[in-house]
């Protein structure tokens, strides 16, 4: 008995909880008792329609069939069931009626009827543009057979096809009336919210995945629910992948929404719902890109931390300027407004220009040139050298003029300086000759790493974890080339679904 | 009415093409027309039990609702059907006792409680975790309001109870066995073939994306419904995204499917259907990247093509590699094999190998050189060259000793000598102070790139187009590192799901 108790407080708690997140779902099934009860009362109450009140069952089918979360769902499915039944009906009497022609054979027409409708609906309703229809189809076979089988026996075919329209069309007019007039919950603003909120999550989620890469966010294992793409409570990856996985429901929101009339913000006949779902699909475009950033955090070969540390400021300010700019779409989305007149990329694009010219400046830091072909025949030349206080070395030589070839060791300084975050940037200004003097001190590095014995692989991951953070910063600049295609197709949704000027308030942006 | 003839002939022919693509859509329309023939057969023929008769309309709506493409799905509402038609009965006639204790209070009893058991049973309905019973609540709640109606008015709460049950089991009855008898069609069956499709869909997908790469196909315009995420007739696109966008419809698949009994080639109890659902989760992981590499394709930035030609082997033999890997998979997963004793992984391993050391030795085909910080005194130090015959200059040079700096500038060359595809790989071996006779020469180049006007802009696009490349290997090795995770599943899936050994062909692989 305690544990059915327990068991009782775990579903109460349960229920309470998401009655808290979504008070809307205390209210819809509210409403759902009281248009039940409304059917149930008229049924009641009702005495000289007595033989309409045979028939309630058809009433209570409808409200329950069709009493849907959201008004365009209730519309929609109310639209099917009305035509699903006007259609069959006109149907089954002229069968009825071409049946009585056929005299003794009558049954077998009849029987024969109800194969072909029923073969032919069924096969129609599997086409894949019938698919929003298919409630309506699945009535229309009821509603056939119904009126073809209870007609024949009570010869009153007319009479059963017009009680029942009558109270379809009572459950019908309950459900609508109860669900638009008491406190309505639009597919509609579902749907707007919706796409605001996908911005919102894959800001975080670029937000999540730049401080993750500079701070060397490592998986020692990779959670196997984002192996396998399930969902996880990830905070980076849960972000884009609600995004991409929404699409589903919007194609179903969008679906609901086109049959909501004109309300509340949106007061105008065929909204533009559609553009909203093209807008996210954008958005889902982007977060792809955010997708495979995440992809280098997760990925086994990663870039040394020093490295990242270089361009920190400049991945930083790119990372920090998309997800204004994700932010500040999602807000005029929410609050339906326009554009500003500043550009809202300028910060991003700068940030991503600065970007680009720390790589150039720097792209010696992202490739190992112990491989080049050339620099077989490099270390050749010097082979003889030892290598004991190499890191000294390199401090030692940090204020000295360094002959230009040094720079493509960079890559083997930082292994072997780990911790010590160079900044190592040696000046070039001095004459080409005075090469001679370093270059056998800077290239023993070279010989060193060649005599380790697995040299092959681990080279191979050395070049690849430093093209690591090359793609990571490629991937971002792509990230903010599809920022831009994004905010065209918001000035087209601005555009056609008529937003508000925005306040030019200073602290915009 | 020639128009109508026109209409009917274009409905006729889309009938037939989809009869054409899918006969099993023909056959199960057939087999919907016969259990309704069945049932109507019913109502027709009895005639002691009339009043059973009465009911037909409940037969008629189960067989309608119950009647699904798949025999899972079939089951899953019967069992729904079955268990909400149970409960909400034995709820109603505990209901109508309470109410009937009432005395006078009778009807508001009866109203307050649908009102009570509509909102609780609506309430359930939307927690998340409930929606595979969501046709179970609907039913719950047309019962119970039903009996409670009905039996009010008639005062036979049992036997509107046992008639209405009796006729669902014959409804349903009839449904199953004409659904399972006939041609049954399998959920697990599609979901199986679903996941192995989409193998070969990304392999579709990869393969394109590479020689696209490689023969650096540009999108003049990329198509609006790219960028927006919508399908789309191209065939690299259509290829990942149909993968991706399968997981509802696996979803719905693995619902119905875990319903079937142990049927054909799944000859056991509690087959283990989420496994396929996890293996294809892993290769949605694997698209992921496929997306991104298609990605680079779309980009504004594009690496020169002579560049992508250095690759080219390697690029094309990785690319073919992980593409058989994936077909192969996708072929054991259709002919439920397991894996074979050589390791389907070596080729791409080896491939991979190749690819990352061609990095290695080429990597400074990748950056530019002329923005690095020493870069800029390096221009100083040379700067009243003049070029004219740049690119003889380098044809001739290339069999010369060339100093190590050069090769710094070999980005600036490919430039220069578009579509001359050099392949030039200055030797080393001289002796350094060599370069002093070379280097002007060589960074003269570096001036000339200087004085054109936009200099900055350019300049960001060049070393942005080169990283591309970087980007695009890279994504590509780490398509293979998930390709890994991906075959470790496939060994977990053979394992549980007890695929059969291989016929160890040699042609294998």
């Amino acid at each position: 008995f305690l544990k059915l108790w327990k068991n009782v407080k775990i579903v109460a708690l349960m229920a309470y909880g998401m009655g808290k997140s979504d008070p809307r779902k205390i209210i819809f099934s509210a409403k759902m008792g009281l248009a039940l009860m409304l059917i149930s009362l008229l049924m009641f109450l009702k005495e000289p329609l007595e033989d309409l009140s045979n028939y309630c069952v058809w009433a209570i089918l409808t409200v329950v069939v069709v009493f849907e979360f959201s008004i365009g769902a209730t519309l929609s499915k109310g639209f099917n069931r009305a035509l699903g039944t006007l259609s069959a009906g006109g149907l089954a009497l002229a069968m009825a009626e071409l049946s009585e022609l056929a005299g003794e054979w009558e049954e077998v027409v009849v029987i024969v009827g109800i194969f072909i409708v029923g073969s032919c609906v069924t096969y129609a309703k599997l086409y894949p543009t019938m698919k929003p229809y298919e409630y309506g189809f699945r009535v229309f076979l009821i509603t056939y057979c119904f009126i073809e089988v209870s007609g024949y026996r009570t010869r009153e075919f007319i009479n059963t096809a017009v009680s029942r329209f009558l109270l379809i069309a009572l459950g019908a007019g309950v459900s609508l009336v109860v669900n638009i007039c008491i406190y309505p919950i639009w597919a509609g603003e579902d749907l707007h919210y919706l796409v605001a909120k996908n911005f919102a999550d894959v800001a975080i989620s670029l937000e999540g995945c730049i401080s993750g890469y500079l701070n060397c966010v490592e998986y020692k294992r990779v959670p196997s629910k984002i192996l396998t793409y399930q969902a996880s409570d990830d905070p980076v990856y849960s972000g884009y992948r609600s995004a991409v996985q929404s699409s589903s429901q919007e194609d179903a929101l969008v679906g609901f929404a086109v049959w909501e009339p004109p309300h509340g913000p949106y007061k105008r006949f065929k909204y533009p719902w559609k553009s909203y779902v093209k807008l996210s699909g954008a958005l889902r475009h982007c977060a792809f890109m955010v997708m495979a950033l995440h992809g280098c955090i997760l990925a086994e070969i990663q870039a040394p931390a020093e490295k990242r540390q270089v361009f920190r400021c400049e991945l930083q300010r790119v990372g920090n300027a998309g997800a204004a700019v994700l932010r500040e779409l999602g807000n005029k989305v929410k609050n339906m407004e326009k554009l500003g007149s500043e550009d809202l990329l300028y910060e991003v694009h700068e940030a991503v220009e600065q970007l680009q010219k720390k790589v150039d400046k720097k792209s010696y830091l992202l490739v190992t040139s112990e491989k080049w072909e050339i620099g077989e025949r490099f270390e050749e030349a010097v082979k003889e050298q030892t290598i004991s206080t190499f890191s000294q070395h390199v401090k030692s030589l940090s204020d000295a003029a360094i002959h230009f070839d040094s720079l493509n060791l960079s890559r083997s300084w930082d292994d072997k300086t780990d911790n010590s975050e160079i900044k190592y940037e040696p000046p070039f200004g001095v004459p080409a000759n005075s090469s001679d003097n370093q270059m056998p001190q800077l290239t023993h590095m070279l010989n060193k790493v060649d005599t380790v014995p697995e040299e092959d692989d681990s080279k191979t991951y050395e070049s690849a974890s430093a093209l690591s953070l090359v793609t990571f910063t490629s991937l971002l600049i792509e990230f903010v080339a599809r920022l831009e295609n994004l905010v065209d197709l918001f000035g087209e949704l601005s555009e056609v679904a008529k937003f508000k000027e925005p306040v030019d308030s200073p602290e915009a942006i």
